[in-house]
């Protein structure tokens, strides 16, 4: 997946900050302008042309945690952000295709492994940076991986293995870390809901420093 | 909420018609061309004056099903599509907030009503509109609840009075049917993943008319 495409944080539910990205109508190609749409709350970019509004909404990523012999598969990074870090398989969901659907694509391609979906495991908002990760639990069909074009190596860890100083998002560090807990918990893992908060005055690398916020589970 | 804006059917992966929507580049005004960047597999928007690529991806929508006296909160719409129809308080996940909050907002907007979330309940994606229902289950704060400026009227209903004949989309003919079978086998409602697909040659507006696949739940 690629991390690094163009979401500005926003914490304040009227700010200009998205809105102010869009600069032109992409339906006409007049000029756009901040502005309150009539019965809304909210900046938009409104184009002075033709009117028209352009709504911009959070992003899904969708991946795979995928168990194998009581291990779990991991990519390393071969892309910018995070170059040299582990993570699951994941990615940006595309128009037509089911989160499933997109996490078994992001698999094959990150990692040339074929898998099945087991169950939903975690949804782990990020408002910061207009991101939502949708996390399956998954088997591999065959014993068969390798590194796809986005990754220099892929690896399965023991659950007391996972490398949690080199994993690539806090993202990553929450999802892991919640299957652990599950499985040392023994029985079936359960599905998390939860916000993943930068904690004030921390660096946008430090993977760790982050709150769980509104943890809920099923 | 509103499910009236800018969605185009894709069925294919390949499919150029989203990338059609996007005539012009949003950060500098140029024209755009459908092609296949380097090192993807899928048509997109590219700018033929700065190069940038427009990606499309689904939307989310967030809602609350409430629960309060063993009945649920149901808003009659005032607005298109499916006006004068009932749904479950929800609209379209804001950059900034999580789906939490979002659910918790939309409900505020459509009923007036001020709830708690309690915990995920679902997520149905349906591929071919591009967007992914994340629906909480919620309960009232306190017992005041009116129709918001985009419903006409809100009401409790017990679950053998559901209006599943009257319901404004298929994603809340699943949502409520997953709750009152939840229900009726007893004990706390699970979580359900699943994704909505149109029954070929079915009329679009027959909200009855859908499978439910690959259902999955926690």
């Amino acid at each position: 997946m690629d991390s690094s495409s163009d979401h500005s944080p926003s914490s304040s539910l009227h700010s200009t900050g998205d809105v102010q990205n869009v600069k032109f109508c992409q339906w006409c190609g007049g000029p756009t302008k901040p502005g309150i749409p009539e019965g809304e709350e909210r900046f938009r970019a409104i184009c002075t042309s033709c009117g028209k509004i352009a709504y911009q909404n959070p992003k899904m990523v969708v991946g795979c945690l995928i168990e194998h012999d009581n291990k779990v598969l991991l990519c390393k990074r071969k892309i910018e952000p995070s170059y040299g870090l582990w993570t699951l398989p994941a990615g940006y969901l595309e128009m037509g295709e089911s989160a499933r659907e997109g996490a078994i694509r992001e698999t094959r391609e990150e990692a040339n492994a074929e898998v099945e979906v087991i169950s939903p495991f975690a949804q782990l908002d990020i408002p910061l940076i207009g991101q939502t990760y949708i996390i399956f639990l998954a088997r591999l069909k065959n014993p068969h991986f390798s590194p796809g074009p986005e990754s220099s190596e892929c690896q399965l860890f023991p659950l007391d293995e996972i490398p949690f100083n080199s994993l690539s998002f806090s993202s990553m560090v929450v999802t892991l870390s919640l299957y652990v807990e599950d499985k040392k918990a023994g029985g079936k893992p359960k599905f998390h809901y939860g916000t993943i908060n930068k904690r004030p005055g921390t660096s946008a690398s430090d993977i760790h420093a982050y709150t769980l916020d509104h943890h809920m589970q099923s």
